[in-house]
């Protein structure tokens, strides 16, 4: 017989009930602000389009390389969840039979957040209330497909109902914004924000550097092969990006490392780029001095910095060379950010009207580095728990080994950081839910007093992220 | 007075007493299953020979390098507890007077898992009932001593009495397996089985490689200073250990470094290791590149690999020139995974017929590396918490750090890793209730429910070793 | 209106009830214990004069480059807090002003330790009861500016109050020691020692090396410009310190790195390192080769010493060119123990004679590097949690990970290692309440009984300091 499923009132908060009490209380304040989403992937089109979502497996399976990476790793394939091979037309596989797979494999999720996130939208948004199992994996199917087709689960129907205040996807330089200057001009009144994100044009060892470069010149109408007409093609853009309502840049690098080159080395180093001369220490030295460049030019536009860097990207290299990259196979890498930052600190680093928001896939660095940068530098604020340590336990150690020396007005509040829009509104409750366990326990210990407590909670859930990435 | 000692029904379960009370339901069902003890050290010749344990300190104290490297740490000599020097005569120690060592450093182990395992041996296998202390030494070194000349005590009968299912040894590749032979010849009933751990023929810095590789030619009858023979005796020594039960192999490295040279520069590298002019990067590369070979090996024989580098073995200069090896003086070392495990995930990883189990004691890769690797790569599955981290906190992070990222379903339950045989049910005890406090906490806090919570518990007591290790 | 501020007697302790029973019984036997502060900055020079301090922000924030880290990562700028730039006058500001600056900005410390030392401070020290902020800034500011006006608030009545049996100042070897000797010639019966900290006239690339030596060779009459002269004036003033009470050296290096050169090879790095014609490779070395220097001259003289390693000093460039160093923008760095350590080690790590007590402020080595050293080496213990981890959280970890491995016996209690004279107790008791609280749960987990973790409470809050620093 299929099992229960529920969501419980008290999930994550401690077990004491002392401190559940005290969770309970600071949750209840926070529960219901709106959401605050400044950083993450969903896609523009789903809210220019407001088209329906096909079915359960291309809305909640097929993106989402959380899902694909747990059951690859045991045994599932890639085509046999209908993942198509890069180039290449989807596998003639039935969603309802993908769907079965994730299903009969659930419980390789126990104890994940994909769990917890997948569990909240079975019930809140879909009203599902056994367990999904192989046995419920054609109700869920159906239930779920047939929901999409109704008019209340549209894009723009669950935006609203999710009570988001606004939401920031991640666009590329060459993007027309077409999407976004759609959604600015249809009169809905959600508010969908654009990011800059240049890593496809900043990073010479990205595998579409050189495609991405020419849609750059086109798009521009810059020489973006000159050091000078490709700093004003970033310039351009960020403007058009503002022009759609950016906030921040974002900038996924595979270390931290900054550089602050004289206007001739920088020049030439630019010039080995595009003649396509240079060495790994050269990509890597030219991805460093484009982070100071685009701190200096967030001096004259006022972007919110973001640096998320140490991943390996596309790790697999059977996956990548088969479907590409985004597959569930990036691994995190030690990362080091004290002599990294450094060139572009010393520059900037005391400059109030700069913003740098940072991120780590390592945590060892929440302690040891981070939070003292964060808590001494004027420029610094640390970004949430990124990407694998998005999670209860993540988010519970990133305050644990931040607070105490950078304290919680060095950090921005909450990202989702997801293409999963469906799961927003659980990431964000996961949030809430984690920071008031947190806050909880400080003030079952006397650390802070609840009255403080209440006000940092709402500080975490709404007005940091607002006054982070300026979209007050 | 000597003071009471009792073992607690609640030990090691989380304090709060809803989420005691989980632990408690979760163990119950847990508590009494066979041990599967896939990986260790114990001494095959104890079952074959079937002798009974000279006393205390030979069986208890002497071979285990936990308890003299906390006394040494404290001032107390090796050559008082009686350890020979190597290639010497045992020191004429009386070995009551070095049981007595322990007993007035007792306090020493406070908070330690060494006297987790040992008051749990001193109550449940010898009956005492009062705390180790210089008060009460005698009366500890006499019982202990009486009981193990009793027939129920040696080691077969303990074997049963601890309701061991099968137990791995290790072996090198020049070990005559004769002890093996004899227990599966003998008629006994009980499952001891060997593991193929060739570092000693493969490691040419391993200060006993050319005498072990003399043997290996011995042994093997293969030329196996050429480059082929030298595969092929290790093709050979692994079919003989699976003829007496081995189902895994066993790789201690200094890193986790791997390899896929092209068969002729593997060639040209086993020609200047051969010869003794290899650099100390010659040494690594082709300890890096047996890696990639042994896996090729698994592919044909089936044998699952265990990889457990990071371990400074010897640091102690002077204690190394005096005792040898395994004295309690190796040190963990920071280990990568990410960029080390590329060349032969490269090659196997995707493969589905492959299966490595990782091991590491630097506990910064579990959340940051080895979760997200074993998340994705089907051959991939983690070890448990390993040597220094083998403890209830140790444990507790490797689940609270692992967990949201492989889950349960990508590790591989508990492994004893020890020759203190008679602390083999405490050490499963230990791992069993840490899994149920960690899994009740999850309860507790709604991330998983009751009914999820007590399959993987069992699971992780049972199936999964089972599983992993090809012993159903 | 103001909110009441009180510290609460179960501050800190764990929320479950019976754990938190079991701590305040384990607290209340190791409250009322004198403090012994082994290593800290504190002025002689207050002890000497007995003067009565300024005003609330001249005790309290002007010193604290906790404070002004934090305040300074908001916008706060130095001088408004009335820190002067190097070399010259205090900027005009008034102290009552840059007081107000603290409190209207105290919501940045929630969830710190620097608001639970303030806290503390507030209310035992100056009998305040409402929290701070900006509108109870001057309630505080006159106040506090009161008491310090009175007899009982001068430093020496201060120190008896304080029920501080013993403590260390720091001081250089060109520091004459007249304060020490000062305090020692007038009567008073507190004990007020120093402890050798030869930074400055070790590391070559130190600000004020040139100069620094110079006054060696003044103050010694060595000369100290000759290896051998260098040597006997490190000697001569060890000497001339342990005079006036040192009973330790402190050791403050970028790395733990350590060497083993010959005679002839330290003598000629010597002679670069006074040249002026040394490499940054050089200074590193050398400053590796004086810590076993530095070991060698333990063994005659009994000097127990402190290696606090892993800050980048004054990271921020522009602060430092501005105010020099101290200044709040030191930032830790990754450190490694295992490989540094060894060539001192292999001279002297078996000595019984030495003592050497490891810091860290890189806490992944816990676990990992330093608990294995200490648990093994006769020579070595650890030093508890430093700087940014002298916290709750970071006080609870350094148990968590150091313990299994280490056992509390190869650690040496508290330092406080503040120069925040009347944060003192504050600190102390953080560190007797987490020892209690980290003792009460292995007590509510049967992992330790209650009598074992009494005797381990006072051990760690006051004999283990005692013995580790020789200050019986």
């Amino acid at each position: 017989m299929a099992q229960n499923l529920t969501l419980h009132d008290d999930r994550l908060f401690p077990a004491d009930p002392a401190v559940r009490a005290i969770a309970r209380r600071l949750y209840a304040a926070v529960k219901g602000l709106p959401i605050i989403s400044p950083h993450g992937h969903t896609d523009p089109s789903w809210f220019a389009g407001n088209e329906a979502f096909p079915n359960a497996t291309a809305l909640l399976l097929q993106p989402d390389h959380y899902l694909y990476r747990m059951l690859y790793s045991q045994g599932v394939t890639l085509e046999q969840l209908g993942i198509p091979a890069a180039g290449q037309p989807a596998p003639d596989v039935d969603p309802r039979e993908a769907w079965r797979l994730l299903a009969s494999n659930f419980h390789l999720f126990r104890g994940t957040p994909s769990s917890t996130w997948l569990n909240h939208v079975f019930t809140q948004v879909f009203g599902l209330d056994v367990k999904l199992s192989a046995e419920t994996s054609d109700l869920y199917f159906d239930t779920i497909t047939a929901k999409l087709a109704m008019e209340e689960f549209r894009p723009r129907a669950l935006f609203e109902r999710f009570n988001i205040e606004v939401i920031a996807t991640t666009e590329s330089p060459v993007d027309t914004l077409a999407h976004h200057e759609a959604i600015r001009d249809s009169g809905w009144t959600g508010k969908v924000i654009t990011a800059y994100r240049p890593d496809a044009v900043i990073d010479p060892e990205h595998e579409n550097f050189r495609p991405a470069m020419e849609r750059f010149a086109a798009i521009t109408g810059e020489d973006v092969y000159s050091w000078r007409g490709y700093l004003d093609a970033h310039r351009k853009r960020r403007i058009d990006f503002k022009a759609v309502g950016a906030t921040s840049s974002d900038h996924g690098h595979v270390t931290a490392a900054t550089a602050d080159l004289s206007p001739a080395e920088a020049e030439a180093l630019f010039a080995r780029v595009v003649k396509g001369t240079f060495t790994a220490a050269d990509a890597e030295l030219f991805r460093a001095q484009m982070l100071t460049e685009m701190a200096g030019m967030s001096l004259e536009d006022g972007l919110v910095m973001q640096i998320h860097p140490g991943s390996f990207r596309n790790h697999n290299h059977q996956i990548f060379q088969r479907y590409g990259r985004d597959k569930g196979a990036d691994i995190p890498l030690r990362t080091e950010y004290v002599h990294a930052l450094k060139p572009l600190l010393d520059r900037y680093g005391n400059d109030p009207r700069l913003s740098v928001i940072l991120f780590t896939l390592d945590e060892t660095v929440y302690a040891r580095e981070l939070a003292p940068l964060a808590g001494h530098y004027p420029v610094l604020k640390l970004g949430p728990a990124w990407w694998f340590h998005d999670s209860p336990e993540g988010m519970m150690r990133f305050r644990e080994q931040t607070t105490e020396t950078a304290g919680f007005y060095n950090t921005v509040g909450f990202n989702d950081d997801t293409r999963a829009f469906l799961s927003i509104p659980a990431r964000h409750d996961v949030a809430r839910r984690v920071d008031c366990a947190f806050l909880a326990r400080l003030v079952a210990e006397h650390r802070i007093d609840e009255d403080d407590a209440a006000e940092v909670a709402v500080d975490l859930a709404y007005r940091l992220p607002k006054r982070a990435y300026k979209l007050d």
